[in-house]
Parts: C-alpha cells; structure tokens; sequence
C-alpha cells in the first residue's frame, strides 16, 4: 500500500497518559505544523489557564467564580484553596456521607434520580458503561434516570418501580429547574397513591442541590440531602453527589476508582509538558482542522457498546461549554465548538459512515477502542477481534482513501481521525476518559478564548416559555400576539388549543 | 413583540397532509424564494421523478433496480409492475405470513431480533416507540435488538433471555453480513448449551432474508424464511418482514396501521401539488438553507422520549442516501447531505442547545411535536403543556433573537425551523412520519441529482478489516506494512497484540 509520509509520522504517532495510548498518526499534522501549534498554544498562556484552572482562580468570569471539578475527584486531598479556604474538607465530607450511604440502602430495588441535563447524562452513562464490566459488584437495583417532562418516560418507569422499595434522588442545582421539580412532585404523589405514610416517603426521599433550603421546603430531610457547590457545573457534576447512582449501584469503592482515573487525567493535565499532553495534544488538532479543512463537526466513535451514551455526554460537554460566537472580551472569536455527534460502532459504520467516506466535508473522527474484551462470554476474543479490526480498518480507509475508475467509487481519503486506545472498560478508565474529554474542552475554551464554563444562551428559551405555557392552559383559540407571544407562535398556540 | 413580515409569512405558513400539520413560517423564506424554489424543483423534473419512484422505475441507476419500498405498504393493492409483472402478490404473501404467525406465536417470552443497520434501526425504533401508546395491544415480550459484534451487547441480552421461551429472528438481506451471522451463531451456541434439543433449535430460529438458500444453509427452516427483495435497501426495510417484531409484540392490526400511515403519506406525495407536498417543501426549505446560510448540518428535535430512537434512524436514512461528493452522472455536486443528529426535546435543550442559539454556524431545527400527552397518567396533560410550550418557545428564541447591551446575552436569531405536528403518536402516524422523511430524502437526493439508493462509500472499510483481522488473530507482535495494512496501522495492531 502506498502510504504518504505525513500520514504515519511517527515522530508525533503515539502518546501514553493513564495507561490509555493517543494515536495521532491519521491527523495528517507535519512536525512543523504540530511545533507551531504547541507554541501557538503557548503563546496563549495555556499553562498559565491549566494551572489557574485547577487551582481554584475564578476562570469562569462571567460567574465570577473558579471551575473546580477538578477538585470532586482530588483524591491526593492536598488542599485546594478558593477565595483563602481550602474546599476539600467538606468535599470530603461528602464522600464520607455517600461511602456511609451505600452501607444503609439495603433492600432497595428501585432508584428514580430526576434530574435533567448535567444532572443526568453523567451518571447515565456511567450506569451504562459500567454495567458490561465482566465481574463488577453491583447491588443490581434498577436505575431509572427520569429527565424529560414527558410522562411517557414517567410512566414507564413508574409501571416497574416498586413503591416500597423505592428511593427518589432529585437532582438539581437550583432546585428550581422546572422539569426536574415538576416531576419529583409527580413521584412523591405517586408514592401516596401507592399507600406510603408521609414519614415512609421523607425516609424515601434524597436531594444533590446547592439550595439547601429549597430541598427542604421541598420536604426532604436535612440529612438526605448532598451539598453541592456553585462552583460545579451541571455538566461537570457527575463527580459530586451527583454521581451518587454509582456509589449505590457499584459500592463506594467503584465510586472512589471513578474518581481517581479523572483525578489521574488531572495530574496529566496539570504536569505533563504540552507536547506530551493528551488534552492539549487533542485540542490543537481540532484548531488545526479547523484553521486547515474548516471543518464544522466532529465525531467520536467508541466501539464499545458500554459507551454508547458517550457521544451525548461529550455533545453536552463541548456545545454547551464552547457553543459561543464571542470570546472573553465580548468580540467575535475565530472558532469555537463544532457540532459534536457520533454512537458506539461498528453499528455506526453501518449507519452513517457513508458520509464520512464519501461526503464533501472533512469531519474528524475520535475512534475509541478497548484492548480486552468487554464481555466474558465465551466468543469473546474472536468477536473482540472483530469488532477492533472494523476500528482499524474504517481509520486507515479515511486516511488513504482509495482511487477508481468509476468516480462513484473514488474515497477521497485524506480525512482525519485519532485512536485511543483504553487498556479496559472500568471505572478507573471511564473517569480518565472524561475527565481527558473535559479537560479538552476547557483548553479549546483557553484557546479560543472562549469562558466554557458559563452558557448564557439557555435563559431565553425558558423565559419565552412561561408565557407560552399560560397561553396554552388557557385553552382560548384566540391568543393574540403580545409583548413576550409573536404572530406564528400565537398561530401554533391557537391551533393547539383548537 | 417586533415581528418580521417574512418569519411570518402566513401564504406559506402551513401545511396539512395526513392530518400531519407542517408549519415552515420560520424558515424566513419569501413568497418569492419559495416560488423560485418550487420552479426549480420542476425544472429539475421532481414531478417525473417521484412518478417514477413510486411507480417502479429502475430508479437506482448504478444497481439498475427500483427503489419500491414504497410497495410493502400499499395496502391498496394497485398493482407496482416491475419489468413487466406486478410485485403486490408476493408483498401480499408476505403479509399473509406475518399475520398468520402472529396467531402462533404463544408463550414466547424473548425475541432477538438480530440485525445492524437498516436491519435494525426500524423495528428498534418503532417498538421503543409505540411502547409508549397508551393502551396499545402488546403481547409484552422482552424484544432484544442484536446489532454490534461487541459481545457486551450479546451477554446483556443472553442474561435476560428464556432460552427454551426464546425465538431468533436472524435479519439480513444478503446473509453474509459478519456481525449478523456471527452473533447468530453465538446465540444458537446458547441455545445449545442451554440444552435445547436441535429440533428446539430449529424451532426457534427465524430469518428475514434476501438469501434464501443462505438461510437453508444456516439451518433455519424453509417455512420460517421471510423473504424480501432486491429492490428493497435494508434503510428502508422496516416495511417489510424486517418489521415483524412490530406485528409480534404489538399485534398485526398494528402493523397494518403503521403501513397504512405510510402509504397515506406516499400518496400524499405522488398526488399533491410540489407546492402543497410535504416532502417537498421540507426539502426546498433545506436546500433554500444550504445556499442561503451555507449550512452543513440539520437537527431533529422530537418532543416526545417516544421518539428518542428517530435522529438515530433519521441519520441512517439521510447521510446514507445523500452522504456523497458526485451525482448520478460522476460528476462532482454542489450540495449533499448535511449531517444529521439529534435527540428529544426537552433534554436536548439542557444539553447542546447553547450552540444552536449562540453558536457562530445556523443550523436548521425539526421540530416534532405530538399535539395529544403521551401517556395517560394523572399529570399528563399540565406536563404536557410545558413540554410543547418548551418547543414552541425554542423555535420563536431562535427565530427572532435578542439583544443586548452585554454581548454574550446577545441572541442573533434568524436560525431557521419547521414545526411539525402529529395529532397523536400511534403506529398509523409514525408510519407516516417515516414515510415523510423518506420520501424527503428521495426528494433531495433528486433535486441534488444523487441516487440516494446505493452506498458505494461503505464497502472498502469492509475489504480492508479482514487482513487486519487476521494479522490481529495471529498475535504476532511484529506484523508489517504491506499491500492492505499500512504503517500507522501495522503499528496498531503490533501495539493491540503485544
């Protein structure tokens, strides 16, 4: 096979950090182009931004406060000062609660945890994930993770819980957000329908939220309720109490490994030269793709069926915390976050492939695999194999692409893509596979200077919405247009209520 | 409210067929740009077209076959000739069978249905999907879908499964899809170890295949062979016997009903006038956004966790039909398919909808709405209403914009969306949704002059995992770079095998 010099330089081929190897061979990136990007990057105080990052400075601006996630899964428990304070004690003492938790919910067959976008994806996809490890301890409670304000969801997950062995997690940080309230409300009423005394539904109630006061209010006992902090995220939370689904589910240990592969990826991230530095490595690669192909979109491919919701978690962590068109200063930035998709392959390659083989646009691909296996079944290997060289093989096709005669058979090739590559699917990987993914984003962020930590485009929908509702429980067929209501709207409303 | 006369273009506000409302207002196209829109659709014989579409035409020019999936639901009847004889009375046949083992099909408790791609995408979704019709008929077996080669996915589902309660429907058009013929043979080595006798065996195995002989070869028995045919691309296969699991779990009427929908919304499309059709207008709109607003991907956004599976097919559907570089005739295109992604609403909102609204790129909106709650729970309809006030709101934000005098509050508006509305979700409508979006993607496929029935771009991938697959199987550590396997790779699979 013919292959060309800048697609398998290996001067810049592979690069190891938490036993998990980035294989940048496919980016098509020359010496010369990665030395520019590294110094690019310096120039733009990137090791100043990671350590102010991880440090606890108030990076998030707009909020005025630090982003210190970093600081949920910082189990060295070296202090990490905030505004003169150390936060780990009380982060500690959180993991205290969830470690003394797991040991108290016996006999429980159901877990509801309500909570809508950051609150839910992070341990959906953990409980996901973690279910195919051959092995792993699990109290085997069924896990429903209710997010939508659809009540088909509602019902479904009420037609199998059973009422008196079921706990409720409610989730959210505000303790205001509509969806997640409307239905911690709807659950609790079926509780009492179900014939539970008010003291048997306090007991079955637990709350994660920075409002305290509003859990309260709400009815849930103070000591079933887990602080978190503003200075956490919604979309970075899964290492907070947050991520309490995993503790209960897979013991505290399970939790504790979690934690430690992201705190892991952390120490890479803060320590490692930017050269050798996986997330900094990632991100310069996307801005060369942008700067060089213009591309729009990314995808990542984990093939691993665990890790199907991987792509959605990663969706939320790149759109939502980059998705902006100015920067720190307020003006109109270069780049930032393309549109992030993708799901477990080889399914993919028999979904969508065809596009990425033969569209007219360059879109990057991340393809994840896992050295073993991911099942102890018995034709485990020979399907690994499978399913590893599929991985293999749809990289190299992009790379090279292929020449024909027939221009409908003609690969254009020369399309982009990483491999990396998990020695296996645990807990420990998982958390040093978000944790990269996180800390990518925040150095896109830093590079784009762009504040990932904020995302003032989600108010207005909400706000736009209320009137709306109003509108619509009126049941007139006569809404007019108004201040807050246009003319297609109030059109949509009326045909609505028709 | 200020209101701009073209996001409000009531002449072409909204559409109605098969009870199915599609409201384009903000599209922001004008009465003139439509009208240009429509004559150019005509100028590139869109009328013709779709006549010879749906009337059997050899349509897939580089496979010389129709594209007559539009056959498997007519339920009218009317004969479909194809060179020369009419396909109904096989379809009709096939029919016949599946209502027939319906009838037969008692104390089944597990059904795997195993199939990957357009083998798999339909049914999934349309069992996720009416499972959450209220009320609806189902014989509530636990119906597993099989489609990776990950054996994570298989030991899931052999976990659960019954094994002497189980039946196996085996799903490919060509038999010799790897990842299909391997899980099956994994799963009757389940059945065996399970100690089923090979008379239990056999009994128990199904297959919906363009193969017969294939089939025989495998063991399934003659009588338990669904055929389908060559003219029908596995994408659009759900139609035909690839459908069963529908008419199993759900009953045959049921089945009836989704078929019925989607012929209804056939007819729509061969009888109306371009400027009344819905696929139509839905894919000038498309094309109006590529050349006006140069995008390069499109979201679907159903309010309804029903329908949570439908960007996923919708994926398949559109990125490979329209995912291409050159047209019918070799020659390169200027527009193709825009990637397709997406997830149900209210949770893409928490999500990624930050890009949408502040993002630099416009990336055009479906919005799906379900004007009757989905479930009939106590709280349905109040939920209801804040979920489709959600939608509504979405699309005015995105619509129109806001300033402001800090510019990361500034919304820049002018994104683009259709509003489509189902009367109620049930089989009859989901077919017809379907049907909508397929005949869209024949539609834009015909007006971007690409034949949206091949996939030439997905079968390299395919030739080059073998030898990978093998070197990877031989566990050498030193395997080299030759005519299949180049260098980044060679050093893959040395990496994997040491």
């Amino acid at each position: 096979m013919q292959t060309e010099k800048n697609l398998s330089n290996t001067a810049h081929d592979s690069h190891v950090a938490v036993d998990m190897v980035l294989d940048t061979a496919y980016q098509n990136i020359s010496e010369a182009q990665w030395k520019e990007l590294f110094s690019f990057a310096r120039k733009s105080h990137l090791p100043e931004f990671i350590e102010d990052l991880l440090s606890g400075k108030h990076v998030n601006l707009s909020e005025d406060r630090p982003a210190l996630h970093s600081a949920l899964r910082n189990l060295s428990k070296s202090p990490v000062i905030l505004d003169g304070q150390d936060v780990m004690p009380s982060v500690i003492k959180v993991w205290q609660r969830i470690d003394a938790l797991c040991n108290q919910w016996v006999g429980v067959t159901d877990v509801i945890h309500i909570g809508i976008g950051g609150s839910d994806f992070g341990p959906r996809l953990a409980i996901e994930a973690l279910a195919h490890v051959p092995e792993i301890e699990s109290r085997g409670m069924r896990m429903h993770f209710l997010a939508n304000i659809d009540t088909a969801e509602l019902a479904r997950i009420l037609t199998k819980a059973l009422p008196h062995s079921t706990r409720v997690i409610i989730v959210s940080k505000s303790f205001t957000t509509l969806e997640t309230t409307m239905n911690a409300k709807a659950v609790v009423a079926w509780l009492k329908d179900s014939g539970l005394t008010q003291r048997q539904i306090n007991k079955a109630l637990f709350a994660v939220t920075a409002n305290v006061s509003g859990a309260k209010a709400f009815g849930v006992e103070e000591e079933h309720i887990f602080p978190f902090w503003d200075w956490v995220g919604g979309r970075y939370s899964v290492w907070s109490a947050v991520g309490l689904p995993i503790a209960l589910q897979y013991g505290f240990k399970t939790f504790e490994e979690f934690l430690a592969g992201a705190h892991a990826m952390d120490l890479h991230f803060r320590n490692a030269p930017l050269e050798e530095n996986l997330p900094v490595i990632m991100a310069v690669a996307l801005l060369h793709q942008q700067e060089k192909n213009g591309i729009k979109s990314y995808a990542a491919i984990p093939y691993a069926d665990a890790l199907d919701w991987f792509p959605k978690w990663l969706q939320q962590l790149d759109m939502e915390s980059n998705g902006k068109s100015v920067g720190k200063d307020g003006k109109p930035i270069k780049h930032s976050s393309p549109i992030v998709f993708g799901s477990a392959g080889s399914n993919a390659q028999h979904s969508y492939f065809q596009l990425f083989h033969q569209g007219p646009e360059v879109i990057p691909i991340d393809f994840i695999a896992v050295r073993k296996p991911m099942s102890d079944r018995p034709e485990a290997l020979a399907h690994h194999r499978i399913l590893l060289s599929n991985c293999l093989a749809q990289a190299q096709a992009l790379a090279h692409g292929k020449d024909a005669n027939n221009p409908n058979d003609v690969y254009p090739g020369k399309r982009p893509s990483n491999l990396l590559l998990l020695p296996e699917l645990n807990a420990f990987y998982l958390g040093a596979l978000l944790a990269l993914y996180e800390n990518r984003a925040a150095t896109l962020g830093a590079l784009w200077n762009i504040n990932s930590f904020d995302q003032p485009g989600v108010e207005y929908g909400k706000v736009l919405a209320k009137p709306i509702e109003k509108a619509l429980g009126s049941g007139s067929d006569h809404v007019e247009a108004n201040d807050s209501i246009d003319v297609v709207t109030a059109a949509r409303i009326n045909l609505l209520n028709s």
